[in-house]
């Protein structure tokens, strides 16, 4: 061992023993003759002090930043002790040194604020991880994970490993493929998601598993997302989803108190998805602040459960709300002061195309009783006070209203409630509230090809009393201008996803597991029986052979990092990230291959 | 949840209560009125009893093996115990059941001794893997999983995930690579292991990582080969060879413990690679049995530090050990009473391609004292007696003499070595002896190439005191049937491989860590500068910026739980392994993939 102890151990309990430490340079300062060396290795920094008689050996050795240095010396009392650090009062009085390796000047600086750009940090990732901001993120992750299987472990749960090389199945995303030489012209596929194999492990009778697992995805990339993720994967037999919640609700708690210290004893709330999206716009709302939407006006065809408040806007002759599908408000606390820039800003924010507002309606509750709207002119004061009270506006407030088509709108002021609450800081960091978010519909509308996909996958069952719904109606959809009103479009499913401050962070459901219904759901979705056989064959074999009940859940374990870390950036969370083209910067990765690795697999290229 | 309790979980002391079950109907069996159902679960077993009061329900709902059943019921103590099992003492009277699904029936027994073969269990691999060996197979890995999870945690490891979308660097094995669809023309590569991402995490100051993690290797397959496979890999900083064997043995210790609950207490021995080759002929040697080799003559290039026994056998004219490289015994206790059939077979045995010897003497101690031999012409029974006792053979031995060329003798003497070794059951399944095996060759000769390859891989350090001969030496190989003559076939490197019952079970190296060093490497082994940088640039960077000392380690997981589940076979102790052609053949993976995959990949096929 180079070393007798780490740098971060050290205490006054140890005075006047010799040590020997070894670790990286971090700062050199001199003072007249003697230098004060910080080493600095994963547990800690550690004072060092090269006295005058050592001068002689530093000048033929001079040192420099991020050397790799090994020290022999004598533990003593700091003079200025350092309160900040637990090494902070003691330092190594060195009496022999040996470089153990150089080090060229670092591009940027080995600092938590460093100099280093995106770029130059991922080319050297490998300087960029010894910063301490990135080493906490990878420790958190690492806690995540430990924390995550001791529970899973203490409640039954086995990791089982499922293959890599699998078959192709594209359904949704994209796989990525890999020829197989031993089998010229086949390929494997990496799995989106070990789905299959846990839904087979659970026909197995393995009860419960799970696997902290890779993912790949071929998909392009959008901030945040890399093609290969790593999921918490978990399956449990002869539940319902109730014990699921409960479980998982568990395991998250868990990991709040052995990661953050944080005892989460309050029960997570659920929220159905339409009541998250009548409420929120939303099926990830973030629930740390209020801000719940006043639905002035709905579509037709959803929410056919929920009482708008169309009353209140009817009859004014006022043609953007009359015309609009639907017109949605939200009271903005103690801005009703906001100056005419202001509100013009906040119109040309829903404007942009992201949001793709045609404009905005402002309400001010100005704090002496009286309003003050853009549409004076077509609402009188009270029928502004009763629009202002049913959006449960304060006096102080401003109530914002947005009016459009249905799924854009209902976007934009869910857009529009994200942007002002980071404005008002109500988006804190350090507060965690969880949501589960349950009934999922079972379809979504696929607009290029006028058919229904599954919005979590086809293996999800539905909601026991929409079976017959579901076998009764023909999944073709004839009337592609009002697909909502397809008997399919009401379907909900047994599913549920874990939210976490706005963020999706897990998701599940209850599984299919009886062939029948498992084919009319793949019929649904528009494969034909030869293509279910060849895609899926071995599970419909599977649930011949008794299945059992089963369901699970899945969290995106790079997000759940982040998040827990207080970041929405994943890229930081992961030791060797690749960039938005899906490169690894470090390694110049994706590359050629050599001729003979084409012959060898019989493909070549085919550029366009 | 559909249960009250599991099928492994009651007791007597749950007399009376009314539980929920349920499971998998193992077995029916009918006496008269009344039926006896047995109820499986990952748990175990549970009897059922279904009075004359069911017979109806019975009638119109008739179960079959594999069914899925849920029953409600009265714990009952059984009349007839059975103490084979847990739940052994009670049985569940019931007084509702519902089929929760169907079964097909089975295409083999779901048993220990199953009817199946191993194509159609390949096929119906989830049907396999109900079968309790299987499943205790599947526990078993996960156990050594948590056990040296837990160990590396305690020993301050820390699991950090490395990418599996890397760069192809074909070096040894052939890559597995992935078509790129977003950098078009270029592939990614999955990892045979991720050597350089440890080496690079160490250079970033992580210290001491681990994780158990699919490697990839595009091989053709021999038995017992996976095209993916799991490793244990770990990798410390500031640490000698030492610390790592010290370390190691430590965590094969605990799992022992853990798994097995057997105390490994004994130091673990160790042996250079060249005790292990002079001794037994084998860099894995299984040391649960002695039956060493005596060297009776030794080639002129290895082994030079070895004294021979050749004057025993010199001067006779005996031309097959005169014109012999290597002459090698065995002494095989008890066997002297072999007969001529039996010694014949065993010369056919050493005669088959495999082996490829052109004969066999030997040599029957008699427990008489006499000695008889198949060289009785050229060796007199005085002589005979000497080389008996060089063998260290006892009265009543057999002493089996293999003469020939080095490498194919010492290979061919050390099979011999196991064959008899099972055939005298000294191979005892629940017998564990480890063993090191250090200072491994730094170099392998590739007779195809005429050149050297690196032994373990181009990152091991060769042993400090050899390093001057790497330097100081052409790697050029001038006369290539004199290659044991050249320099480097004796440079040592800080490399070894823990044997567990002569199995590979894990190995690795001290690094090198120095920029030079490396470099000096790569081009030993043929590589110019243009391919160092561009195959590995990264790792090469990563040494200009303060590389610390470091070493690590692999083990092969599969295998490590095979051997330790007392098997040789690791496809048992995986959950969907591939067949010998690379095929899942459960899935019917590898498998063609659809015309638009190939557009958007910019490949084709190119088939001879």
């Amino acid at each position: 061992m180079f070393r007798s102890h780490t740098c971060g151990e050290l205490r006054i309990s140890d005075l006047n023993n010799t040590v020997t430490l070894a670790g990286w340079v971090q700062t050199i300062r001199k003072f007249g003759s003697i230098s004060f060396v910080d080493l600095r290795d994963r547990y800690g920094i550690t004072q060092l002090l090269f006295s005058e008689s050592l001068n002689a050996a530093l000048d033929a050795n001079p040192l420099g930043r991020e050397f790799v240095l090994q020290v022999k010396g004598k533990v003593n009392e700091r003079s200025n002790k350092n309160a900040n650090i637990p090494t902070g009062d003691i330092e190594i009085e060195v009496s022999e040194f040996t470089i153990l390796n150089k080090s060229a000047v670092p591009p940027f600086t080995i600092q938590d604020d460093t100099d280093g750009g995106d770029d130059i940090r991922m080319k050297y990732r490998f300087l960029d991880l010894r910063r301490n901001t990135v080493k906490k993120n990878m420790e958190l992750r690492y806690s995540v994970n430990r924390s995550a299987r001791n529970y899973l472990h203490e409640n039954n749960f086995m990791d089982i490993e499922t293959p890599f090389l699998i078959k192709s199945t594209p359904e949704g995303a994209r796989d990525f493929v890999v020829p197989s030489r031993m089998n010229a012209g086949q390929f494997y596929a990496l799995p989106q998601s070990p789905q299959t194999f846990k839904q087979l492990l659970m026909v197995s009778g393995y009860d419960r598993y799970y696997q902290i697992v890779k993912c790949f995805r071929d998909e392009d990339l959008r901030a945040d997302r890399q093609p290969e993720f790593t999921q918490i994967d978990c399956e449990m037999a002869f539940v319902e989803q109730e014990d699921i919640l409960q479980m998982f609700e568990g395991l998250i708690k868990r990991i709040f108190k052995d990661v953050k210290g944080i005892d989460y004893t309050e029960t997570v709330s659920r929220m159905t998805w339409e009541d998250a999206m009548w409420q929120y716009g939303n099926d990830k709302p973030d629930i740390r602040f209020n801000l719940q939407l006043c639905n002035l006006k709905k579509p037709t065809t959803v929410f056919s459960n929920k009482a708008d408040q169309a009353n209140l806007i009817n009859g004014a002759d006022f043609k953007v709300f009359d015309e609009a599908e639907t017109v949605v408000a939200i009271a903005l606390p103690g801005c009703c002061e906001y100056s005419r820039k202001q509100t013009d800003e906040l119109t040309e924010w829903v404007k942009r195309p992201q949001i793709g507002m045609k404009g905005l309606v402002y309400i001010k509750c100005n704090t002496d009783g009286t309003f003050k709207s853009s549409v004076d002119k077509f609402y009188s004061e009270d029928r502004l006070k009763a629009i202002a009270e049913a959006a449960a506006a304060q006096p102080g407030d401003l109530v914002l209203i947005l009016a459009g088509a249905e799924e854009r709108t209902r976007k934009a002021i869910s857009d529009l409630r994200m942007y002002m609450a980071d404005k008002l800081g109500m988006r804190k960091p350090d507060d965690f509230k969880l949501l589960w978010v349950i009934d999922f519909p079972l379809f979504e509308y696929d607009e290029e090809g006028n058919r229904w996909v599954a919005r979590h996958h086809p293996f999800t069952s539905p909601k026991p009393d929409h079976i017959e719904i579901m076998i009764n109606n023909n999944p073709v959809i004839e009337d592609a201008a009002n697909y909502l009103a397809h008997p399919y479009a009401g379907i909900k499913a047994n599913a549920y996803d874990m939210v976490l401050n706005g963020n999706e962070i897990g998701g599940g459901s209850i599984r299919i597991f009886q062939r029948e219904l498992q084919e009319k759901m793949f019929a649904a979705l528009g494969m034909d029986a030869a293509e279910q056989q060849h895609k899926f064959g071995f599970l419909l074999g599977a649930f011949e052979y008794g299945a059992p009940p089963h369901g699970g859940l899945a969290f995106g374990f790079d997000r759940l990092c982040a998040i827990m870390g207080g970041s929405e950036s994943i890229r930081d969370f992961i030791a060797f990230p690749k960039n938005n083209s899906g490169r690894d910067v470090m390694l110049d990765a994706p590359s050629t291959i050599d001729e003979k690795q084409f012959e060898e697999l019989q493909i070549k290229l085919n550029l366009k």
